[in-house]
């Protein structure tokens, strides 16, 4: 279902320090930053490969990014897996019993589709699945 | 510096259950699955493409995973990052003022070589270097 691993999501307190510590410690590049307003967080997405690290620091106290950060502090937020058409592998999902967070795929960072399912589901894990824009 | 994303690690309560809510929600497939009695826990490799999920469970309390479990319940463990050539990294990693857990590559599941870097120089994430055996 799943044709590989497209980012790990990492909550940070301070954006601009992380995205200086993992391109110094690491060697990784920032290939995109964006505010999602609507969900109150800034990510950037740094290059592994053709994956992703994607930092993501949050703009309010009362985002599910700032409540993560306030209960157990930075660090792994969710994993993401690509998949090559979204709508099928959200009927997929749904059909195998899983629990989605979104009722439908919905935009995400640089024109991706995108949905979460709920950790309730997975163990414990909060997962995603995105379909990359065309380039 | 990496290649890709190698594994997410996940700390789960029981090995079968997970391996088997896996299986039945994203279809991913057991491709390995070992005790590592001198870390007191039962790792399984499960598919994603050419890489991974590793679920950990734990065979005692005071095992790393099992206080893991203990503090934060289940969940990510860590991310792994794949590297061709483990030796050139770990001494990359060092230079640029890297804290590394090892103190040199040591081996890890099915043959592979690894180390794992300080939640300290990551922004609280525990991160591992893997370079897989020769196939």
């Amino acid at each position: 279902m799943f044709d590989c691993i497209d980012h790990v999501g990492i909550a940070v307190a301070e954006l601009d320090a992380a995205v200086a510590t993992y391109g110094a410690s690491f060697g990784m590049e920032l290939v995109h930053r964006e505010v999602i307003a609507e969900h109150g967080i800034e990510a950037a997405l740094l290059e592994v490969g053709d994956e992703h690290v994607e930092l993501l620091a949050s703009l309010s106290e009362d985002s599910a990014v700032g409540r993560f950060l306030a209960d157990r502090g930075p660090g792994m937020h969710h994993v993401a897996y690509r998949v090559a058409d979204i709508d099928a592998a959200f009927a997929d999902l749904l059909a195998r019993g899983v629990e989605m967070i979104d009722s439908a795929p919905r935009p995400g960072l640089r024109d991706s589709r995108i949905a979460f399912i709920h950790p309730r589901s997975t163990g414990g894990v909060l997962t995603e699945i995105v379909e990359a824009a065309a380039r």
